[in-house]
C-alpha cells in the first residue's frame, strides 16, 4: 500500500459546508461557535463518545441520534461544556440542535451537538441562538478554517488535515478538524474531532472503521489521566463522490480505512504534541507482557505517573520511577526480567542499569520525541501509549 | 474513652536506644543514617510494607525477618533507596543488617533494614559501613531527635510524636518517628515509620493492631498517586514496662490500640500536610456509595485527579472537575444523584449547582484544611482519603 499523504490543510469534501463565528461566549473575542453541514440527504454518520459516567448534555443528545447511522451536520460551541447542567442543560442542547437544523435546512433528528469548555454552568442561550443564526448564513464550502477556530479552547494552534484518494477511480476527499490539549486520558480525551468525507460508505462499515481508528489513535494518548465528560468524534460520509458504497470487500476499502486511521492518528499526535504545557512526546511501548491487556495496563501506568512525567521534563533518565510505576500497575511484573531501552539504547537489562553512558540516554531524552520500549519478558502481549512531560505551564493553564 | 494526647516530642520508651549521624551519603551534609535498638532480647516486632511488585532490597530483607514476629532494631539510610539494584543490592542490604547487628550487639536475624532516596544506584557501602560503626557508638536513650533527622529526605520538617499511657497501672510509652512527603499513594507511601513501645504485647495482637492502624492512617493519604518501592512501617514492643502482655481481652487493650492508631494518624497527617509543594489538605469524603469499596474508589479517583488537585491550589471551587473524576472512577455514579458539600456548605444537589454564593465556597477553599463531602445517594458505603493541592513546587522538587 502507498504511504498516505496528509495535507497540512483543510479542504471540505464535496457537498459539505462549514462556518465558524464569535458568538460572545468566550470573553477573548475568539471564534466560539462552529457548524458543519452536509448538503446530501443520505449522509451516513458514525460517532464515538466519552465513556465517562458523567456525560455532558450534548453527548446525551448525540447518543440518541447516532443509532440511526445517519446525520447531516453538527453545531459546536466552545467556552462552555454544558456538562453537569441537568435536564435544563439537555433542553439547551436540544434547543441548539433545533435552531441549527432550522438554520441549515435539515431535519432536527439529523443535527448533532457538541460543547467544550468549563463544566457546571448553563449555556448563554441568547448568545448561542444568535450565533446559530449567524452560522447558518455563513455556511460555505470555504468555511473550514473558520470552523476549526470555532472549536478551539486551550489549543496552541488549529488541528486539521486532509487526505485525497481515488475510490472506484473517482476523486474522494477525507478531511478532519480536531481540538484538544488537556484532560486527555484513555478512552477518549477532552477532545472533539469531526471527519468529513464525500465517499459513499456503508453505515455499518463506517461505524466499525471509526471505532477501530479511534482505538488506535485517540485512545492511545494521555496528557493528564483525566477523562472528559464531553469527548466526541463524529464522522460524516455523504457519498457526493459517487463511488460504489465502501465496505470490507470493496477493492478500495483498505485504502479508505487506512486514510481514516492515518487522519485520526495525526490528530491524536497533534493533541499530545499540544499537551498542556508539554515540550516532549514520549511513546511508552510495552512488549513481552503476559497479555495485550497487561501490556496496556503497564504502559498506561507509566504514561500516567505524575512522577515519571515530571522527570521527563528534565533530561536525566529517572528509570527508577518507571520501574516503580510498572511495579504498582495491575499488570504482572517480575522486576529482574524487565528490560528498558530509550530509542534503542538499552538502559535497563534484567531490572538493572546497564553500563551505558548516561549522556547517551540524556541525548535521547532531550529530543522532542522519543520511545521508551519496555520488555517485560513474560509473554507476547504488546501495546503502547503516547504521553508527554509535565511542566509548570500545565499548572498555570489549569489553576 | 479519654481523648488521646499526643506530645509534640519524641521520648524513647524504656529499653530503647537510638542514634542518627551523617555518613556522607547526602551531599548536603545532613544526617543520613539512623539506628534504633531495643535492649530487651524478647522484643516483639510487626511491620507493613509496600505492595508494589517492584520492592527495594531492604524491603525484601525485612519481609524475610518479619515472619518471626520478633526484632531488636532497625538500621536506616536516606539519600539512596537501594531499589532496582538486583542481587547485589540485596547483598548490600544484608551486609547493612549484619554490620548493624554487630555494632548493636544483637542477632543478625533480629536487625531490620530500610532505605529511602533515589532509585537505581547501588549503596556507597564504604560510607554505609563506616556510618554503622559511628551509629553503634552513638546509640543512646536520648538519641531520638538525631534518629528522626537521619531518615528525612524531602520532608520540610521532622515528624514524630509520643503518647504516654497506664497499662496494668504501669507507665507505658509509645513513640513514633516518620518520614515522607512525595510518592504518596494508596497502600503505603514513600514513607518510613518506626513505632517503639515498652509495653509488652502479644505478637499476633501487635501485628493485627498495626495492620488495622496503617489501613486507617497511611493508606488513606495521597500526594501524587505514586506508590513507592520502599514503604515500611515497623513497630517494636519490648515489654520493658512490665505489664501483662496486651491482647484483645486485656482491660487496657483498647487504650493501647487507640494510642497506636492515633500516632499513625498523626504521622499520616504530617505527611500529607508536608505533601511536596502543597499548601492545603483536603479531606475527600464519599458517602452513600453502593459499597464501601465503591466509596473508596470514588474518593481515590477525586483525590488523585491532577486536574482536581491543580484546581484546589486556587480558591475557585471547580466542582465540574470533581464530577468528571467521579464519572471516570470505577465506582457506580449516577450524575443526577450526586450531592457535594464544602465544609457543610452545599454546592451541588442532585448533580446541579445550588444557588449558594460562590464566595462562601471560596472562603472554605482558601483554608489550609477543608472537607469535600460527596454523597452519591446510591447506598450506604462510606470512605475517605486525604489529598492535597498540586503546585509548581511539586514539579520543582521532582524535576
Amino acid at each position: 500500500m502507498k504511504t498516505i499523504t496528509i495535507e497540512n490543510a483543510i479542504v471540505l469534501p464535496k457537498g459539505f459546508r462549514a462556518a465558524g463565528v464569535h458568538a460572545g461566549i468566550k470573553k477573548s473575542g475568539d471564534p466560539d461557535m462552529t457548524m458543519i453541514v452536509s448538503e446530501l440527504p443520505d449522509t451516513a454518520a458514525a460517532g464515538t463518545f466519552t465513556t465517562n459516567q458523567v456525560k455532558a448534555a450534548p453527548v446525551k443528545v448525540c447518543l440518541k441520534r447516532i443509532r440511526s447511522g445517519k446525520g447531516r451536520g453538527v453545531v459546536i460551541n466552545s467556552g462552555n461544556a454544558n456538562a453537569c447542567t441537568g435536564k435544563g442543560g439537555e433542553a439547551d442542547a436540544e434547543a441548539m440542535a433545533r435552531a441549527a437544523a432550522r438554520a441549515a435546512g435539515v431535519p432536527v433528528s439529523s443535527m448533532y451537538v457538541c460543547s467544550t469548555g468549563h463544566i457546571g454552568a448553563r449555556l448563554p442561550m441568547d448568545k448561542i441562538l444568535a450565533g446559530i443564526e449567524t452560522l447558518g448564513a455563513a455556511l460555505s464550502p470555504d468555511g473550514a478554517m473558520n470552523a476549526v477556530r470555532g472549536i478551539m479552547t486551550t489549543d496552541n494552534g488549529p488541528k486539521f488535515g486532509t487526505v485525497r484518494l481515488k475510490i472506484d477511480g473517482k476523486p474522494v476527499t477525507l478531511s478532519v478538524m480536531c481540538k484538544g490539549a488537556g484532560m486527555i486520558e484513555p478512552n477518549m480525551a477532552t477532545m472533539l474531532c469531526f471527519v468529513m468525507t464525500d465517499a459513499a460508505v456503508d453505515r455499518k462499515a463506517l461505524a466499525a472503521a471509526l471505532k477501530a481508528a479511534v482505538k488506535e489513535s485517540f485512545n492511545r494518548i494521555s496528557v493528564d489521566g483525566d477523562m472528559s465528560t464531553n469527548d466526541t468524534v463524529l464522522l460524516f460520509a455523504n457519498g457526493a463522490a459517487g463511488n460504489k458504497p465502501l465496505k470490507p470487500g470493496h477493492p478500495d476499502w483498505k485504502k479508505f480505512d487506512a486514510a481514516l486511521l492515518a487522519l485520526c492518528q495525526r490528530m491524536a499526535w497533534m493533541i499530545i504534541r499540544d499537551g498542556e504545557g508539554a515540550k516532549k512526546v514520549i511513546k511508552v511501548e510495552v512488549v513481552g507482557a503476559r497479555s495485550g491487556k497487561d501490556a496496556e495496563l503497564a504502559a498506561r501506568s507509566v504514561a500516567n505517573s505524575l512522577l515519571v512525567k515530571t522527570s521527563w521534563h528534565n533530561d536525566y533518565p529517572n528509570f527508577g520511577r518507571i520501574m516503580d510505576a510498572l511495579g504498582y500497575s495491575p499488570a504482572k511484573i517480575v522486576e529482574n526480567k524487565v528490560d528498558m531501552a530509550y530509542d534503542g539504547k538499552l538502559l535497563v537489562k534484567g531490572g538493572l542499569r546497564t553500563g551505558i553512558d548516561v549522556e547517551a540516554i540524556k541525548a535521547v531524552q532531550r529530543q522532542e520525541l522519543f520511545t521508551i520500549r519496555i520488555n517485560l519478558n513474560l509473554g507476547k502481549g504488546a501495546s503502547h501509549v503516547f504521553s508527554c512531560d509535565c511542566a509548570h505551564a500545565y499548572i498555570d493553564i489549569n489553576i
